[in-house]
């Protein structure tokens, strides 16, 4: 089976799978320039926090070339630059990818694509070492085999530029054999389980069941669950962690009953710059996605819809968070900062 | 603003609001013979625990009906009979209503009538009277006035024959001029909650917020909600809680963070057969109703739908069980035994 591409760079432009089709339809999306750009991240052809990391950097790489052909002031192109860095506020990648390239800008787009690309080759092989290090954590401290994991949302290729993280550590203990069976949250509003998570199961020949997102308690108290694992859009510095909406439901289910809550990311995951969770912005979509159910004549008067699309797990209730620097866990001795190289902290 | 009608007999016929139609369609279903009614009940158009016992009720009628006009024998009628008592697993009442109507059947159709007719006339009496004792518990238990309340699914007057139970206390409160505000869980898949609790809050002129499933346990932690209440569809002896999937997720984030859980359900949801949740069936819907968003080529592989429509919440994670026979607290020092009248024990 082919691995999945979610992103690349071809001639001058961002080449993206278009996830909002997936899995029925399997189309690109090229970016030419910074509006179509943020249009994609906003509409989600792109997400998940690794993969907005490397698209913060090659969005850069954009504008230099935007600003090449359209003739910008460096004022036009700053203001570009915050609005790619802005385009969606929960995951803090984008803007590490985005920082990380302007420290190229003085060298030029040759420069700044060397960054990009350098991300991207870091971000596949951080994943690869998180999952081999998820995956030998949760065979050491648990005897059942194979394992039925649960997973919400999407943290794996597609979320990322390469292996995947949460999705990366099912693959791992596939390739080990130790893979029972996935439970699949369907992830509403978007369905990224139902459409992106489980089309990448299916690519990788892994047994799942897709179950509605508040079956996910249940299914942990009635003892269907060994572990389970997401990915994280950004993570403080005592292990709180945002994520997709519904995590930390997840996270209070696998607490009460004694299951591991794992949480994957690469350590661009962590913003050193924030202690706590509760300084954690938290995105609010368009309410319509929760509305979109009911056109009805009587909506409007005395109902709103609420939708914000991550939610925080308290560090308390994280059995782990894994790195490819290592692992934390939160109620443990070490902490999240003697993980970190010193660039991040 | 009219009060809403669920069901009513008319003729030779039991007439349901259609409730899979709703928001969009107010428009009535006439049931005439036992097949009709198997199949509106299986499919939604009736649903919730206490509109369940009376349907039940009238499903004997129904049938004595069709066994005149057809020329049953008793073994006929007798397995039709079971095909209602059987239509769904989880809810105790529909068992219980058509139970209860059985014992009239020596009285011919006039009785069994009268017995359907006396079941619609206690739920809603039962349904005022229990959101009175659940209003008083809130109002006393809670200082901030007005209340933010969560509910899921819908137990309200389109779940009973009457006034509601969940969202009669709510309604009663509204009375009270004590609700600011009503987060409503949309409730996949079938969306109970999106089209049934919205559409009634909205006749009721009460201010409600639809969010989806998974932003429940948020919400909850983020402090926005001051209690939690839903119906049930089957309670046991001890306090644990079948109720629509989903529910058991609601009472782990309220008792995280130490907010009321409230069960509210008439004691015809009492099964006093049963001592613990363990013992409830859980009913299994089509696997489809999770799938369907997902027509694509590579389904089928290695790809299942899990679609239970209810869980357990386990009576420890209970505030209080609200009855129209008073209040049992599972972790204080009464036993629901003591609620109950003879009849049920």
């Amino acid at each position: 089976m082919a691995d999945v591409r979610t992103l690349w760079w071809s001639g001058d432009s961002l080449v993206l799978l278009n996830q909002t089709l997936l899995p029925w339809e399997e189309r690109d999306v090229s970016c030419k320039d910074v509006n179509s750009l943020v249009e994609s991240i906003q509409n989600l052809v792109v997400r998940g926090a690794p993969a907005l990391g490397a698209v913060g950097a090659y969005g850069v790489a954009l504008a230099l070339i935007q600003q090449a052909r359209e003739g910008w002031d460096s004022d036009r192109l700053h203001a570009e630059i915050v609005r790619i860095r802005e385009a969606r506020p929960t995951a803090v990648n984008l803007a590490w990818g985005v920082d990380r390239a302007l420290t190229a800008v003085p060298g030029g787009l040759p420069a700044v694509l060397g960054v990009a690309e350098d991300i991207v080759a870091e971000d596949d092989r951080a994943n690869r070492i998180l999952s081999s290090i998820g995956a030998d954590y949760v065979m050491s401290r648990l005897d059942r085999r194979p394992l039925r994991i649960l997973t919400h949302c999407n943290a794996g290729s597609l979320a990322t530029t390469g292996w995947g993280t949460a999705l990366g550590i099912v693959r791992e203990l596939h390739k080990r054999d130790a893979v029972e069976l996935v439970y699949v949250d369907e992830t509403r509003p978007l369905l990224q389980g139902a459409r992106l998570t489980s089309w990448e199961l299916s690519r990788y020949g892994i047994r799942h069941v897709v179950q509605i997102d508040s079956a996910a308690s249940s299914t942990i108290l009635r003892g269907l669950v060994d572990f389970a694992v997401i990915g994280a859009d950004r993570i403080a510095l005592n292990g709180d962690t945002a994520n997709k909406i519904g995590s930390v439901g997840i996270a209070l289910a696998c607490h009460y009953v004694g299951v591991p809550f794992i949480v994957a990311a690469p350590t661009s995951t962590i913003d050193s710059s924030i202690e706590t969770g509760v300084d954690i912005p938290i995105e609010y979509r368009d309410p319509d996605e929760v509305l979109m159910h009911r056109d009805w004549d009587g909506r409007g008067s005395t109902v709103e819809g609420a939708n914000p699309a991550f939610d925080v797990t308290p560090a308390s209730l994280i059995s782990a968070i894994v790195t490819e620097q290592g692992l934390f866990e939160p109620d443990g001795g070490t902490s999240i900062r003697s993980l970190l190289g010193t660039e991040h902290v």
